[in-house]
């Protein structure tokens, strides 16, 4: 098995913590220094759901995947497991990406916007992103279409 | 000056309408028939603030350049200008991306998701996306990053 790459967590684009992953801790890959995320969580600005917007996106393609929520616990489980985790609205509950469906998304990295109510993922996703099937939740409905030539991204 | 291509308006994937732009109504080139903007209108899964999530994505690179907001009146107006067009939820306020700093994004295509809370905007950004002077308003703030051979989206 090959060795887990670093990990780094950052803080306001200088680098917050270092973690190198050993064998002797196999199980939060990811798992953050508890200032760190008391750090983050206080920047996050959340709706009136309390949540932020969570974007996935195919990180070699550049493809959006799709959007989801997230509280900061989903964060904070996203960022410990490298797994993605969203707060389903209509379930009211975390959602692990892919535990019933097997379409995984292996977090690459996170990015937080400029005033924090947003989330960037790149990831790699395992099959279809859509419960519909579809690669990306984006693919059915396309409103607006000025691209004749295919080359839209 | 070269003729605007086709603007094609899409319902459930199906083509709903398709306006041939001429030089007589230059100034609504995506104008959609009023029917058309009720269907789509319909779609929208709207939060607590009334609004939908809009990403925008640089068309060519994949680049994902921000995350904003827009009511059902923002979308339209965006669809009609092909200005993207948002809500301002600190400000209140209707925001034409560019109209104070000149970095105006031009809409390629708009697509709304599956479960009609987020759409996702094919743009091409004039200059920085980021009111920081940052291309993108992700760029600066890492909060992980597993990719040390710097091949991340």
């Amino acid at each position: 098995m090959p060795r887990p790459r670093e990990t780094q967590w950052h803080r306001h684009g200088r680098m917050a913590d270092v973690q190198q992953e050993s064998d002797d801790a196999p199980q939060q890959p990811f798992a953050p220094a508890a200032g760190a995320w008391q750090e983050i969580a206080g920047r996050l600005t959340l709706d009136a759901h309390g949540l932020v917007a969570a974007v996935a996106q195919q990180w070699d393609t550049g493809q959006v995947l799709m959007v989801a929520w997230m509280d900061p616990e989903a964060l904070r489980r996203t960022l410990e497991t490298g797994r993605a985790t969203y707060w389903s609205r209509s379930r009211q509950e975390y959602w692990v990406k892919g535990d019933t469906s097997g379409h995984v998304q292996h977090v690459r990295s996170v990015r937080l916007d400029c005033d924090g109510d947003a989330v960037l993922l790149a990831v790699d996703q395992v099959g279809a992103a859509c419960h519909t099937g579809d690669r990306t939740c984006f693919d059915a409905d396309l409103l607006l279409d000025r691209t004749t030539d295919g080359d839209s991204a």
